[in-house]
């Protein structure tokens, strides 16, 4: 089998944040597997189709990746920002777990990117500067209970957090009852960062106390980050630095 | 003020894994500064003075990057991985905020990159494809009774846990007992991952069970991941596979 599978990580939207590790295999590719919008950023040459995929469909267009490197295609899935975060890497390896068992002889390697809570961190300073937890707010694919029980922990150890998939159309109530988890649980006014569109030109960065978020200041392109307990906010030439100290004092 | 201090992410190790932004961050510098092994990692040419330093003197070697940058400096400081995740970049904004007051017309800039834990768990599979945690098991800045408290809610929380610093020389002991501490709390056979080295000539990958883990098999170059409690391992063509599934059922 000469076909193969990579499983890279676009990052966060801007082509300077793009490895030249995911640019090689990108042009080293027959075929292109992704949802629509992270297709889009491919460009399109001779050679190379383009298999652009609506949402919620991980699984199938999984197995169509590890189908088309079977038949000795050079296949590139693609994910925005890390493709091990909250994105295809899982899914191709559920599919492959799950498939034919001379998928298992695929030579299949996942490049990493940039996540967008790492981009988002960035472009704020340093919030996740200490220990931190990525927690994916969509109650697509575990209960909300979980998802609350993950928060009261997180608050408890007192870890600094990022939220992917905070708030969609359709499901508004998620991220409310979120904040209302937050707020009771921190009981204090720490920085939240609402980080849309990182490093594309639709880019928007808001720094508010807790207290002061509301649910409508995220969307689905939206990553959140919320301090630790020390976590502290400074002026800066551009505007609030929001960075989380190194050390904890006993 | 013209001068500007970019604090950049060099990434886990190979070349390949620097972003273009980064790249073109230490291209128009005059001064790069940071620890001596990631010092190394730049290139030496005409215009561009090199300021390699030792460890643990984060705070000092902020302020110096600040003192230059206030000379009119264009100044890069370096990390591996990514800045915000452990490294320089909290150091630069506590160096910041205790400064004198023309610091902060300073422009600053954060740039992410490929941090170890992102780069660890592709190289292992998708470990970290749902909820996680990131832990500094280093107790220089913190006392081992608040790293041991996050050890057990993110068990609680059954986050997929990934930890920097380890294990070094002069502390020995905190990794013996994190997986003590590890081993009682999960009380189960999930994945560990010892990942030496990622992107290097010296890179290692240990995929073990988690009672089969011994201290020795980490060191201050490995990142460890340990699983969720549905966290799998399945075999692939070039070893083996470890994901974490996207979905928790209810």
């Amino acid at each position: 089998m000469t076909g193969w599978v990579k499983i890279v990580g676009l990052g966060p939207g801007a082509e300077n944040l793009v490895t030249p590790q995911v640019a090689d295999a990108l042009a080293q590719a027959t075929d292109v597997i992704g949802y629509i919008p992270y297709v889009a950023r491919v460009s399109a040459r001779p050679g190379l189709t383009l298999h652009p995929s609506d949402n919620r469909v991980e699984l199938d267009r999984a197995a169509h990746a590890l189908t088309l490197a079977a038949d000795g295609q050079r296949v590139v899935v693609v994910s925005s920002g890390d493709p091990g975060v909250f994105a295809m890497a899982s899914a191709v390896f559920e599919a492959l777990e799950d498939g034919p068992a001379e998928w298992r002889e695929l030579k299949i390697d996942v490049l990493p990117g940039i996540t967008a809570m790492l981009a988002a961190a960035a472009r704020a300073g340093a919030p996740l500067g200490h220990d931190f937890c990525a927690i994916n707010l969509s109650d697509n694919l575990k209960p909300w209970a979980l998802i609350e029980k993950r928060l009261r922990l997180a608050v408890e150890g007192d870890f600094a957090m990022a939220f992917y998939n905070p708030r969609s159309k359709s499901r508004p109530d998620g991220f409310v009852r979120t904040l209302e988890v937050l707020n009771e649980a921190c009981g204090d006014a720490r920085p939240i960062i609402f980080a849309r569109a990182v490093s594309t030109p639709d880019e928007n960065i808001r720094v508010v106390a807790l207290p002061d978020a509301r649910p409508e200041m995220a969307d689905m392109r939206t990553v959140v980050i919320v301090g630790a307990s020390n976590t502290r906010v400074i002026d800066g030439a551009d505007g609030p630095i929001v960075y989380t100290p190194r050390s904890v004092l006993s």
